[in-house]
């Protein structure tokens, strides 16, 4: 458009949206989603354009669909994705040439003009017609060539008949219509949107004490994770373990003997990335494992830690794919002063980069093809981000039911880089973002900027890796806290589940982490603690189920309570309404007035509504926007109300989630 | 980046900033200004970048200019415009091996790591070094590999000398070098940035009542103008006039024969539009207003309307480039039932495009050669996009010294659009931004959003066109809140000078315009009203020229005044500072409490600062952040006052603008 060349257009597609970074990048959304496109489109004077959205499933056909002038130069159309995989889409526009004719026709008609002027007028409409008559259809052809005669033959009411602007706009030849960039939609299935992730280490669900589980005894813990009412169990690394350099326990540079080792140092004679730890019984038992989540509608996460122990049989047979010190040995991973000597690096840059991505891909094929559909990605941010590209891109394209974690707790533009670039969910900051103020700002950025686009958090309170101080400190009611702030604040969220719902936070003394860390040593859990955390998480798994508002990430919305240390927050969709209260105290007894927007949220101004409290079983009868709260932290630190718009009739008192 | 071709890098460039639209579009500045770039460039792991920041003067040499790291992976550099016209930028970003290695290096050195250990990292310093070495310049070689001798040799001291990485960093080959996007900035002369326009028309300047005025005349104000402190003297369309369906008084259908008509109704058998309308004087007379004009550092903008009474030599001469109606007659402007039979617009799509295209192009190159570098264009909005991105990019090509200003009053988009694409200055909703919160709404947008980077506001109370109610109702006081308001608000205003300066703001019964309107009869003034604003309009223009603060657009920031009729404006530049208050209420006495974040204007927290009021000429020793602030309409709505840091002594005192 910036020369006189041949072609031009007086239609100018100012922006379409949604997108990431002018197109570079996918949209994510999911299976049966709709996705609302909107377009800024311009033309000089005052023609009418016409726009159309144009969507193409990748290999299918193209679906053209209308899109509708809204307000300010606005056009927007909407499809609904059917099944996961790459969608294109892209508008096109065009000025609707007859229509602006019949609308000027009209005035002049309704401003009384001679009807002799009217029947030049009329001449231009039928030229229009019969333009538009050359490529038409059969039917269509004889109908706007009958209109044309009337026209012709000086019939001034014709054009009024609606008939003719549908004939038309059916048939425009769409002459200088402009097209736009094409923009794409990664479609992923509901679970990679809305899912409760449990993290637990098989080898401590041996039923004696100290003895190593394998993947047997950890399956008579599935049935009760699903009680639990949790979607994915996730797995740390499950393959062999290095002995070289083996850790001890809290990260001992030097293991005894009796010692397991980290997970995460993977690899040994036994095998590497594709094999099982013998002690967990190896493939076979793993195979089980995985049979019976399915059987019991869970999903297996693994955990894929691209980085190998000394022992790796690649360092072996594929030293080329380490970086080599001048003497020839192998570095290990290091930030001087730290030593890491159980962990080589692979060196993505080598000579025989080719054969290591496709090695790397591979390990993902072998685990798909035991069935697993979800991974957990360790550090992908010290990995070249090229090789995700290529590598997750790949995957996807044969699979496109994969979803991928980014564990990449790293600086803000990496990880988001990461999500643009393919993995479907990624770990946040959410476990350092503990005040009012914080949580606020982290979620609106999260929420409600382009963010929302092509990064999902996934909210995790805890990790192996990670003990916030806020939970060392708060004990159970900042447990509460924590976990209710997860899964009502995003809809995919995880836990690292035994020491967390047993409160058992006894923090290392110089890391931010547990003490007796289980990614050194073997533990045992009480699993029948009547004390324990499971009939919260099974409760809650239950409101996020039964509740679409909390399936849903962008719907969030911050409503105002007169507390610096209490939280309130707002989520819709459809007829489905949750407001939840949660105190930020752990220790003393907060309340708070909640000033509710009613027009905004479609409450009634002048009638009572009903607030159930789907944690705590109580109702309230509320009217008009201004309520006390008052929570205490040893009772329950939050409410999660589902508001129900009218007050019901006594029938309607048997509902209970 | 997408796939895992032989070409990818580790490092990514996720973005650089400031651009329009992913580089589709020139940003703007002006000569001599600094341009501020910031690239986001990030690399898995943990080495060290380097970003370069690539410079070329179209046609010229390219600068390189080294990028710093600030914080979150932000990397910034900068140039300074040097002359108008077209530069382009663009990021380079690659990995500082040495540099990676050097850091790596000196924290193991400072780790105490054996020395055994060292001399073998040492190994891979010199390979670094000597790999270097290969493609530097004789002096540097020899110095890249002496280092790299000491390095092999084991003096492990030698890394930790600053020269090596200085050596490293000027002699790097940038293996995996990535660039960004080729971006464009469009260097204006600084008239496009600050400016204030007077617009008169110059055949209401005869000294007897009611006759013709000619430039000779009009030449008689230049003086005066220029002593009222404007840089641009703007006239309406100043060629022949059409007497066909010429209008009368007050746009009456009818004109009187003695009636002048309307000069947008151009063209005449005495020639279009590069012709000069006979009763002016002709094209001699104009020569000699352009030059008298030039010589009181003056310019003149003239208006380019591109539309032509019936009686345009075009309409004979190249009947084809207008639309025809059925019956072969031209088609007439017209808006159903409004008709507009003294214009006829141009078909920009007729079959000799072409040819038209090209000479309107010749009409600005005619008025060029006649000195004239600053077009006022009107209605650009109802021309194509298409044709004013070729016309403006051809023509700033060949002159880059050209100002053109967008009269589109049109929606927001097409609007930005027309400034994206090329106008260097645009008129805006300003007029119709009247209350507290109209004002800080829209100067958000137009100063500290994306709009900043390519569109330059044009501020003007009134026009021929536009009388706001608020001037009607106002009188003397609104006059100057809108005066004051444009001129200090935006560096670019512009005034409809005769009837703002003697506010003679009688509104036409129906229209939001000036009866009696000067666009259809000659009308005679009063220059020497002692009551005028003239006095204002010297102060305020000399003020603005004294005060870098008042030469910039994205210097403005709001403050809170508590009065929702005052409005509290910052503006710095260096090391001057402006606060305006100014009433918004044009009847009655205003107060109210001024608070001024003392850090972040850097004002002093427990110390005196001055304030003096350049309007008023009164002086004020404030101390802390809150002061009342009272305003009379009827001496002086408003306040302009410059910060002064410290209170000066005595001899200070004779500082007055």
């Amino acid at each position: 458009m910036k020369s006189a060349s041949d072609r031009w257009s007086r239609v100018f597609i100012v922006s379409v949206s949604p997108r990431v970074h002018e197109g570079e990048w996918h949209i994510k959304r999911t299976v049966g989603e709709r996705v609302n496109v909107t377009a800024d489109i311009i033309v000089d004077g005052h023609d009418q354009l016409c726009a159309g959205l144009y969507v193409t499933r990748l290999g299918g056909a193209t679906e053209e669909i209308r899109m509708t002038p809204t307000h300010n130069d606005e056009y927007t159309g909407s499809f609904v994705t059917q099944t996961p995989g790459l969608y294109t889409y892209h508008v096109r526009a065009w000025i609707d040439r007859y229509g602006s004719w019949q609308q000027q026709y009209g005035r002049r008609f309704h401003a009384d003009m001679p009807e002799a002027e009217l029947k030049i007028e009329l001449l231009d409409g039928a030229a229009l017609l019969k333009e538009y008559a050359v490529n038409a259809h059969l039917d269509a052809r004889d109908q706007l060539l009958a209109f044309a005669k009337r026209y012709t033959g000086g019939d001034i009411q014709a054009p009024l008949e609606e008939e003719s602007l549908q004939l038309a706009l059916a048939n425009d030849p769409q002459k200088g219509a402009v097209q736009s960039a094409t923009l794409t939609v990664e479609v992923d299935r509901k679970l990679a949107a809305f899912a409760a992730w449990y993290e637990f280490f098989p080898r401590s669900s041996a039923n004696a004490a100290g003895m190593h589980g394998t993947f047997d005894d950890a399956a008579l813990h599935l049935g009760r994770i699903r009680d639990l009412g949790f979607d994915i169990v996730y797995l740390p690394p499950i393959h062999p373990i290095g002995t070289t350099f083996r850790k001890g326990k809290d990260n001992h540079p030097k293991a005894n003997p009796n010692e397991p080792g980290s997970p995460w140092a993977i690899g040994s004679p036994d095998g590497g990335h594709t094999s099982v730890h013998k002690e967990l019984g190896g493939l076979p038992a793993f195979d089980r494992f995985v049979k019976k989540a399915g059987k019991l509608g869970l999903e297996v996460a693994l955990d894929i830690a691209f980085q190998c122990s000394p022992d790796h049989p690649w360092v072996k047979e594929h030293p080329e794919w380490f970086r080599k010190r001048a003497d020839n040995s192998i570095r290990y991973a290091e930030n001087p002063p730290k030593k890491y000597q159980d962990v080589y690096p692979l060196n993505f840059e080598c000579a025989d980069w080719r054969a290591l991505w496709e090695e790397l891909k591979n390990v993902f094929e072998f685990w798909i093809k035991r069935g697993i559909r979800v991974f957990r990605v360790d550090n992908p941010h010290t990995k070249p981000l090229a090789f995700w590209t290529w590598c997750l891109g790949r995957l996807r394209t044969k699979h496109p039911d994969l979803i991928f974690l980014a564990e990449a707790f790293t600086r803000p533009k990496i990880m988001y880089t990461l999500a643009k670039l393919g993995f479907n969910n990624s770990y946040t900051y959410f476990t350092w973002r503990n005040t009012k103020e914080e949580i606020t700002e982290y979620l609106r950025e999260l929420t409600s900027t382009n963010v929302a686009e092509y990064f999902r958090p996934s909210f995790w309170p805890n990790t192996p890796d990670i003990l916030h101080e806020y939970l060392v400190s708060g004990g159970r009611p900042a447990h509460i806290i924590r976990y209710v702030l997860a899964a009502t604040l995003s809809p995919v969220y995880g836990v690292y589940g035994p020491p967390y719902e047993h409160i058992l936070a006894e923090k290392h003394p110089d890391r931010e982490e547990y003490a007796n860390n289980e990614k050194y040593e073997i533990r045992t859990w009480n699993w029948n603690d009547p004390n324990s955390l499971q009939s919260l998480f099974q409760a809650m798994n239950r409101i996020r189920k039964n509740n679409a508002a909390l399936q849903e990430l962008r719907n969030l919305q911050f409503l105002n309570i007169q507390n610096p240390l209490m939280l309130a927050y707002w989520k819709n969709s459809g007829t489905n309404s949750i407001i939840c209260i949660v105190s930020l105290d752990p220790f003393q007894v907060q309340e708070g007035e909640l000033h509710l927007p009613l027009e905004a949220l479609n409450l009634p101004q002048a009638a009572p509504f009903q607030m159930l409290d789907l944690l705590g079983g109580e109702r309230y009868i509320w009217q008009g926007g201004t309520h006390s709260i008052r929570v205490d932290p040893h009772i329950m630190p939050a409410k999660i109300f589902q508001v129900l718009r009218r007050v019901r009739t006594e029938a309607d008192f048997d509902y209970f989630v």
